[in-house]
């Protein structure tokens, strides 16, 4: 039996005990991972210690290094998380939809675990446990596989987890860490059908696309948005100004930052030179219209920035002669994340609604917004921009699926 | 441009236009479609005429010629089968969830199609216009790829859709049919991602391998079942001998009929005989035990009946210690699509329900329930066995996916 099998089968094993946990048991093993993870974090911050000493051995940029790093202060904030996803709804057992048939047979569709969660991600180590954490309330156990620039801060911390877990009488194999970063072994796991359910990547652009090439699993494809804000003929251009400054600058490496601003040519003139002024230590590339208002200094908008995720203080423009021109751009360009209208107009706004095909479509208010914290959700493993399964920011619920009960007194067709 | 690729653009821009469409606007248009489909009968069975030469010269069986062939009354079976969709409930627009966040954001999550739904299928060219209704019902674009031996049947059937939708105002891209039934075309339509959201396989273990194997498009598995009864000790027989008869022998080749029946030994010294009886036409193969119950000429089990789904009058039949082991062979053999105990132990009715981890599953009443019209779905595009999106029954609901529409006053973050 391979390396990944085994890991399957233990993953498998546990799953069918996980299914059958009452919430109190989940809830208090969370408490408990919280706990041990506070208690462990001068081991956890050694392991940690020894990353980053590989990493700028290897170079890493000191960006990269900062998303690597855990301190006493994150460490508490990681187990925070751990106890906040204890007080949140358990999304297994729900009653989902049911019915008497005329023939007697009863019918319950109820929610219940995925089942084995396979994740894919890169370096921060927090992802880590908040994954763990979430697919334990949901009753899924997890095959955890993290970048090799965090393996040892990673193995540290599932090893204290799974001691919590094991002093609770829960499977120790609710969490596995796959210690082999090698991309066979990630090849491998990609196409564990039979053990793993589904696969969620978390991570940038090449390994979601990796995933979803390899992968025979069914996989949750997460996290990629190339984002737009269309401000229409009659926004408050204020308004418009805060939206768009706070989708690009508050965060602009995620996901659902902006990185195309849409403006009618009504209102461009007066708009842009503001955009311009307020953002001042965003690079603007435009349109010609847009490099005609604003003057020098305004690089033009090439195809590739209008396909762009930019992830950084970049900014691309263009002018458009009303709805129906920013409709055509979006569904051309965008990634299907999250758009925005800024307008008054009742009827633009139910249009951009209607016809937007995107996970989260808004009127008058920041796409920064499309998170599942933001959306009530509690917490969240992922922003999923596909259609099938989930769509948006996924939480607990979307970790669980359906069983149908069944139940008779004789009954044949 | 490549074919597949055409088509995939042919059907993304009708998708677009579909999603928009309202109830009655798609409703009149299938109620077209099926007055369309019984005007055009004699084309229909002249195309069906040219396949079924076509078949019998290449020497295919009776069965399958008769599931290829088409007759005037089957030809009103499938008409009216359009008209019942047309008569179900709009999936799209439904309001899923939602709230109003202290910051003063509406969120309000509601049902949109899925997009373009892919399809691959083999003979029966009912399928053809079945997934064409379902998918228009949901507001989906739908590219369809049939078998070979239906060409004729499939390419007259579709022509006949698209000139009704045509004379409706309604794009004939919403349904679409690969007309070149190469495997190198399948191919490329299980890899056309960013046209198809969606692909569908509905046939046999062959074609949803092959489809799990090849395709980098979101899949929704389907109908592999080798179902499973258990027969407790304190079972009412007779109620046991009627669901284990009905599960096997009312339609032995589809995918909830029964393949396995696992005995209490306390009953199956009283069980086996009567069932042998019962099932006169149906081969029992018998673990050591069973063999031993039942004297001379039943065949010994082996590892790959345990694992079959016959499709066919053969059934498995293993004698059991109780409920841990029919527990446990259950979760070692089944493909998770329906399974059933007969038992008046309220404890093990729960066990079996909580613990067994199948789409369906049941307390005395037959396996052959799983299905969208006997849960009261109204139709069915196909049953998942898998647990991503959908699992069990899929009807017009599954055919939707969700879209957040959030609507603010300038709220950032």
């Amino acid at each position: 039996m391979s390396y990944m099998t085994e890991l399957g089968e233990r993953a498998k094993q546990s799953a069918a005990i996980l299914a059958g946990l009452g919430t109190e048991a989940k809830n208090q093993a969370l408490y408990a991972v919280a706990q041990a993870l506070e208690d462990g974090c001068a081991a956890i911050l050694a392991a940690n210690e020894t990353d980053i000493g590989l990493a700028r051995d290897n170079g890493m940029s000191d960006a990269m290094v900062d998303r690597l790093r855990l301190t006493q202060d994150r460490i508490a904030g990681i187990a925070g998380a751990v106890r906040h996803v204890a007080g949140l709804e358990d999304p297994v057992g729900r009653v989902l939809d049911g019915c008497t048939r005329p023939n007697g047979l009863h019918i319950v569709k109820t929610a219940v675990p995925l089942g084995v969660v396979g994740i894919i991600f890169e370096s921060r180590p927090n992802v880590t446990v908040d994954c763990a954490a979430l697919c334990l309330k949901s009753g899924n156990a997890c095959i955890l596989r993290g970048g090799k620039e965090a393996i040892h801060s990673n193995t540290t911390l599932v090893q204290i987890i799974r001691n919590a877990l094991d002093k609770r009488q829960i499977p120790a194999d609710a969490v596995l860490l796959v210690e082999d970063t090698s991309r066979d072994i990630a090849n491998e796991m990609m196409r564990l059908n039979g053990f793993i359910d589904v696969l969620i990547p978390r991570g940038g652009p090449g390994l979601i696309s990796s995933v979803l090439q390899n992968s025979t699993l069914p996989v949750i494809e997460t996290g990629v948005g190339n984002c737009h804000a269309y401000v229409d003929a009659d926004a408050d251009l204020a308004m418009a100004l805060d939206i768009v400054d706070n989708g690009k600058t508050s965060r602009p490496s995620v996901c659902n930052a902006l990185e195309t601003v849409l403006v009618h040519r009504d209102v461009a003139n007066k708009f842009l030179p503001r955009l311009r002024q307020r953002l001042a230590r965003v690079e603007l590339r435009g349109c010609p219209e847009t490099l005609a208002i604003l003057g020098g200094g305004v690089p033009a908008a090439t195809e590739d920035d209008w396909l762009a995720e930019f992830g950084d203080y970049i900014l691309a423009v263009r002018v458009v002669s009303g709805i129906d021109e920013a409709l055509a751009h979006i569904a051309r360009y965008s990634t299907s994340h999250s758009e925005v209208i800024i307008t008054n107009s009742y009827e633009n706004s139910r249009r951009f609604t209607q016809e937007v095909d995107s996970a989260a479509v808004y009127v008058n208010a920041s796409t920064r917004f499309t998170d599942g914290s933001e959306f009530g959700l509690g917490a969240e493993i992922g922003i999923s921009t596909q259609k099938l399964h989930a769509r948006g920011p996924m939480g607990l619920r979307e970790l669980t699926s359906c069983k149908y009960i069944i139940t008779g007194n004789g009954q044949t067709r």
